[in-house]
């Protein structure tokens, strides 16, 4: 396999975009990211996103957005693994590049989401769990995760604001990102008092969703090497899945692909969690975020909320997550999240995360999830 | 690159499966594929499906399948590429096996249609086109194809009964297929006497949709050699686009694509179109098996149909097109039609495809395409 660098990003601001379309999102963040690496066009564009079927009338959209583009002609699919679809286009990208068929790939993601009303966009993003099992019983993903949520307090003594470190660390990231949708801190009053949505999971522990896009542009590290530019080599990537259904896990409390995925990349590397300076996590709820840094290593079995109070999340802790503002205040265009990851955490490899960038950031950690943790995949840069 | 070969191959019947999921359609296919590899599993799948987020309020397949299948904890995506959704899955499949990042793959394709009405149906389709430009002024994709037919016919001078090999070729070689969703031959007077859909499309023009699910398996053709079975390699892999809307064409009745994607694939099997044992080719309409003929090298611009009318398509003829019934008698259950396509150009090339064997076939051609002529892909095969 080839050694496989990115050589440029790009992203537009999350926010509810209603004067724009779901092309002009794509060739925003694309021509941006061809634009930073200073190049003029790709061979090959993987396009990750879960719903323009359902919200846009939109399907085919690896051809609709290379023509947008000006990459008319160009090798074109759209990926979807649910939340998961942006990293799912950027494994894609990266194994296209890897095994030589493509010289220059992008990897984008792109989602449109607010122009239907929310009881629709509840059940457009229902269509990640079981159709047969999950979605017919009533179950959206708000309840899956509270369910998720209630057994953890239960089992590992934990109360709620326990988990306010991870809203208040996002939203302090978040506010120096100017991409970012929510661009204000919160206090621990605000988490306390914010709104319901089905106990225990509050307005602050979830995620927004919103409509955005973002690009990499990927190339063999060579070419990377011979720019001149900052080399940030993809050293590790991990992809597994789980059932789909929470209830038909082994665990329901353990992401196994998470352990599964980080494990596959950490090897790859030649690395543990313990040489990780920061971690893009997939913080779509406060207890996915604990699951998910607890899956890859980076806390014991049911001690993420230890982690959290102690301050080791922040960007000068011990394992800093949700850098640029997480899914919680960056916000989380579906499909476009495990895109926005991998723009962050290149940011801090180049040292360019103005506000919160962490000290002597050199190996970074991007986790997506898709559905309940039923597919997840993991990916690791380091600077050369 | 590695060199990638088919180990396995399984397909369900085409036809109206009222009584079985997705999942259960999905899961055919790949145990049979893993079956006839003799091999118990995979370390990835790759699923080719257009619209189950639409018409089964299911995404998320690849975990949803890879769970169902017994695949639990692989590596699973979905891919989209319109009607080239199966082929798109199965180029994925071939980057990753060849990149060495995966060593056993499965590739499937899924696609359950009917259980809506007609017109949803109709417009489901539609998200392959350009939502913005065509879909908005109220063209399907039989009026696109009806559009294009007629200029076709007034261009070159052909008549609507020149057409009519198309279909009988189709008609007569899917008798012989037990999974063809239609298995009675037909006449020029069945085509003649057609109901009219779109002017100047008639029913025996145009595919009939259906449920249906084929899957294979890649491996590294040294594996597939140390089992002792017939191995067939994947020799070419090519896929280019166009611009989505028809009306952006430079030249709206030459498929660019069709011409870069298998020029592509002809020079990476180091062959030309003359060398090609059996191609099957995409036609969803009679029009665009002309057209993929033209734009693959087999025939003139505008002179597709002469080849049609001098026998050459049939299975004694100089290019054998549909051999098992293609999408006109197998059927076009979207998603899944590259995947039909491949399974059956394998079955020509292990000999397997009883009633319309071509006689010493041994490279065989696929042609998947997605939109009308967006994305097209295309795979060369070799028995070695």
């Amino acid at each position: 396999m080839r050694e496989v660098a990115i050589l440029g990003i790009g992203q537009t601001k999350i926010e509810e975009h209603w004067d724009r379309s779901l092309k002009d999102l794509a060739g925003e963040a694309v021509l941006n990211a061809l634009k930073d690496g200073g190049i003029p066009g790709a061979e090959a564009i993987f396009v990750g996103n879960m719903m323009s079927g359902l919200a846009n009338n939109q399907q085919h959209l690896g051809a609709a957005i290379a023509d947008w583009c000006g990459l008319r002609f160009s090798d074109a699919v759209h990926i979807e693994a649910a939340c998961s679809s942006g990293a799912a286009a950027f494994r894609s990208a990266l194994m296209a590049v890897a095994s030589g068929e493509i010289d220059v790939a992008l990897a984008a993601g792109v989602e449109k989401m607010p122009d239907v009303p929310g009881e629709e966009i509840t059940s457009y993003l229902a269509t990640a769990a079981d159709a047969d099992y999950e979605v017919d019983m009533g179950l959206s993903f708000v309840a899956l995760n509270a369910l998720v949520m209630r057994r953890y307090m239960h089992e590992y003594g934990w109360k709620k604001d326990d988990f306010a470190p991870f809203s208040i660390n996002a939203h302090a990231n978040g506010a120096h990102n100017p991409y970012a949708r929510f661009q204000d801190p919160i206090t621990l009053a605000d988490y306390q008092r914010a709104g319901m949505i089905c106990e225990p999971i509050n307005l602050m522990d979830a995620s927004g969703i919103g409509d955005g896009a973002a690009a990499v542009v990927l190339v063999p590290a060579e070419m990377a090497r011979q720019r001149g530019l900052p080399v940030i080599k993809v050293v590790g990537s991990g992809a597994a899945t789980d059932s789909i259904a929470v209830h038909n896990r082994f665990e329901p409390l353990w992401l196994k692909a998470a352990e599964l995925s980080s494990k596959q990349a950490y090897a790859q590397a030649g690395i543990g969690p313990g040489d990780i300076d920061i971690f893009e996590a997939h913080d779509a709820f406060s207890i996915m975020a604990a699951l998910s840094l607890e899956g890859s290593g980076f806390a014991e079995k049911g001690q993420a909320p230890r982690l959290a109070l102690d301050g080791e999340i922040l960007p000068t802790g011990r394992i800093p997550i949700a850098t640029r503002g997480g899914l919680k205040a960056r916000g989380h265009p579906v499909g476009a999240t495990g895109m926005y990851q991998i723009v962050e955490v290149v940011q801090q490899l180049r040292g360019e995360a103005t506000g919160t960038q962490v000290e002597n950031a050199r190996t970074g950690m991007a986790q997506n999830i898709g559905g309940s943790g039923s597919n997840i995949i993991t990916h690791i840069f380091r600077r050369e």
